[in-house]
């Protein structure tokens, strides 16, 4: 039964019990439709880290992996780690609007989060690395973010007796258990890790009717009717493909800055400028401001120039505001981490390098 | 009976078992000399967090001190937390020389270890903060480190629901929780937590004779009788009071900067010119470089530095390597910190200002 015919039969005024009957069951019926739609759409984040190509997850991988994340070491200067701009505390990401590297040089693009990254089509904005492995080998060696090189890395890692055991451990049957590959490759394996179940929108996937509000649930019905979902879909309500930003009118330069050309840079194909992975809206409560050049701070007026820009719709404010309230549902449990205790530096370990 | 005259027994070649008796029990008086001397100078670090003036310590006041210690959004960049320059990770400290701060400028000196800081006789190298809670408004409030100011740090607080409640449980008698007093006294309730016991020297001044090897001990022996505890004594050997860098031999200039004279700039006593706090010496094989201006990262030249611009002693090899080795006795166990997750920013939160 549809939404105006429900209307109909409200304003005939009858409010006999079998009205009252023939109510709930369209209500109880909509609900249904809503969850069947959503089901086909969307799917639940396991509560367990995901298997990763090439890479089997060993607890002995994901703790080496883990204190590779907080090393500031890693860094040329020793003040940068990955969680300084994909930080745990603060929904794998930092304040933005972009990150501050080496010698406070500034990126170009938001930090995007780490948290549930796992379930991502490929990495990055313009998904240029094409898993959690290749992503981590970036920004330690860019010179505006961590400015290593693989070389230094090594000589670092093999400074230090902690770390020489610890990748004896997480890669066994290697004979030279530290490279740069195997660096990258426990950095994935912790990653795969990072994964946020139990967010009342999963809940509501599994069947439990009552996980979403009646105002999440007309969200999601909007984030659908209106077309949301064709762009931000799958497990992570977006991540697992490629859309141009501006289908429908360009957005104002603040937001798409004209140099920045997105998958084209990646591709060479015409097609593909100005053309981004889709934003993953798992947690996206927690990691204002949104955008790849993160220039808007208020998740509402994300939603009322997605809509604009992308899909030709002008919100009302209810509707803006029933869809935040369904992206509010997005929110998951964020997993423990305990803060690693970092192997103590030697003679060997290269000094700190924070001028050049 | 001293070392030579069980030296001499040596040498008169008699094995009998009644010599042998006399040896042991000749080293095992040497050994409880030692210890007893020992007790005297030195205090173990306790295994709970001792009490703070006006300032009561409660479960809710250190997780809220936890959460503000690592949150980067209290400095005007966004990117700078207290965990930045004292990383629970490497020792409390940063890797050095000295620390990045806002817009990458560089402190003067080396930032001090917040572990078992609150058993020092007051905070900088300097002294200049009577206690933590004076320490915790220094540097988020210092242009080159967080360029924070109070209204900020308490706009930035007022803004979060997280923190508002947060506050609300800490400082239960309060009618405004949320003050800059507050704020510190919570830093420092978490910081009073974090103190490291255990340590072999520990577990030897508590009467575990087993718990120093021999060269440890050796070098425990000269540590007092060369004279280096005459400023390194107390719970963390060393923090305790004031004395001259250079008391026999003005240091290099690389070691001690004509420019920073010490207790000098809080005193104005002429008697205090390039007087610093002793260096407090729990964990200190874990955090190079050594000295105010963190210019040795090796602790055995740290050592032969000390031995001959404090107290005119040329220390010869082996003598360097028995206190490295006692030194290295005096790692204890560092506290299990579960990695706080930071409330979430609202629209009323200050944006970053990482250009000014």
């Amino acid at each position: 039964m549809s939404e105006s015919a429900v209307r109909g039969l409200n304003r005939t005024g009858k409010s006999s019990l079998l009205a009252a009957g023939i109510l709930a069951s369209s209500a109880a019926s909509a609900n249904d439709d809503l969850l069947i739609t959503a089901r086909q759409i969307f799917n639940p984040i396991p509560s367990m880290a995901p298997a990763v190509k090439d890479n089997p997850i060993t607890e002995e991988k994901v703790i080496l992996g883990k204190t590779l994340f907080f090393d500031p070491r890693l860094s040329a200067s020793q003040v940068i780690s990955c969680n300084t701009c994909h930080n745990l505390g603060t929904g794998g990401v930092d304040a933005g609007p972009t990150s501050v590297g080496h010698r406070w040089q500034l990126g170009s693009r938001r930090a995007p989060t780490v948290y549930n990254a796992v379930f991502n089509v490929a990495q990055f904005w313009d998904g240029r690395a094409a898993d959690l492995k290749a992503q981590a080998s970036g920004p330690v060696q860019a010179s505006i973010e961590m400015n290593a090189t693989p070389a230094r890395v090594l000589d670092t890692l093999n400074s230090m007796t902690g770390y020489v055991v610890m990748f004896g451990k997480a890669f066994p049957k290697d004979a030279r258990p530290i490279t740069f590959d195997n660096f990258a490759k426990a950095i994935e394996a912790f990653e795969a890790t990072l994964i946020t179940p139990g967010a009342p929108f999963d809940r509501y996937l599994k069947g439990d009717a009552y996980a979403l509000s009646d105002q999440q649930k007309s969200g999601l019905k909007l984030f659908i009717d209106k077309g949301c979902a064709s762009c931000h879909s799958g497990m992570n309500v977006g991540g697992q493909d490629y859309f141009p930003f501006g289908v429908v009118e360009r957005p104002a330069a603040s937001l798409l800055p004209s140099d920045d050309k997105g998958r084209f840079a990646v591709t060479k194909a015409p097609g593909d400028e100005y053309v981004f992975r889709s934003a993953p809206l798992r947690n996206v409560a927690l990691r204002p401001p949104y955008f790849h050049s993160g220039q808007v701070w208020d998740l509402k007026q994300a939603v009322g120039v997605m809509s604009e820009v992308q899909l030709g719709v002008k919100l009302d404010d209810r509707e803006k505001d029933d869809i935040v309230a369904f992206l509010n549902s997005l929110t998951g449990q964020l997993p423990k981490i305990d803060y690693p205790i970092l192997p103590t530096r030697t003679d060997k370990t290269p000094k700190p390098s924070v001028d050049k």
